[in-house]
């Protein structure tokens, strides 16, 4: 973790779209949390276009699920998740009615990565 | 959000099938929060077959996760998750061994529709 | 519930691979947790290559998200998310800094499964 699970219409993000808003997200995200961009993992989820609604209508949503450990401030998740709209509008050129973004919280002592149980959050 | 994550086998449920069920969800969703329909999103996944096991044995294991702000009684989730899990199964056929209905909450200060980070949820 | 997301590049798992590794998370679930088999469900997610990235550069990142219900202990869990990295290694071969494998929580009273809101975890 940081873990980003990206999910849109096939066809919204192609490969070297994905690879850029990869490097983007890991550049921001390595700087806002000051943890090393090694950590920082991205998977792009793609579903077929006709699988995904808006008010019940037809809309190609997209959604970016960040998983991160517990710990953090509100204002730090808060700020964050302005700043994950905004590259990710600018990569999906998605509407405001079909973006979700959203930061959900795992306590270290339940998550691995690097082969470790994750460590607490360091003072801010 | 609301968002509805909606995992199924490839074959399942077919593009008129989703249409319907994300109508329907829609539908129950806005009456029973009191939400505008705008606001929720249905994304459907497909996994091929050959790929979920019930028990360790082949299955198509459907699941249904529902997402939305922290804020509402036990009461309401519960009896959400009773309606959604009636709707679900009306909509795959699936048997109740093969069914997972979860609402997973998130605190709406870490999250974003619309443009906007996530409002309070009213008083009930 | 228990329900396992298990998400890997294609080819990283074929049908075999699936099977076997199900089998091995259903088993070592029922025995570590105590309750039956038939409540473990398991769904492979499989993205296509070039859709996922560690630290911005390409990379078959594999995730083992696990659904339980709240009321474990710690020490519970931690162990639980250590073992299962071991059966997650050695069935994608991946490593270490490809891996992540997180234990999510969801309050009994908020999913269903076999047709029933979930009961509270029995004192250990």
């Amino acid at each position: 973790m940081p873990l980003y699970n990206v999910t849109t219409q096939a066809g919204v993000l192609n490969d070297d779209a994905k690879a850029k808003f990869a490097a983007e997200l890991t550049t921001f995200h390595s700087d806002y949390s000051r943890v090393p961009k090694d950590w920082v993992q991205v998977i792009f989820n793609d579903f077929a276009p006709g699988s995904s609604f808006s008010g019940g209508r037809p809309s190609a949503v997209a959604t970016l699920m960040l998983h991160i450990r517990t710990g953090r401030s509100e204002e730090y998740k808060t700020e964050m998740v302005q700043r994950l709209w905004t590259l990710f509008q600018s990569a999906t050129q998605a509407s405001d009615n079909q973006i979700v973004v959203a930061i959900s919280e795992v306590p270290p002592g339940q998550a691995m990565e690097m082969g470790k149980v994750m460590p607490v959050v360091a003072k801010e």
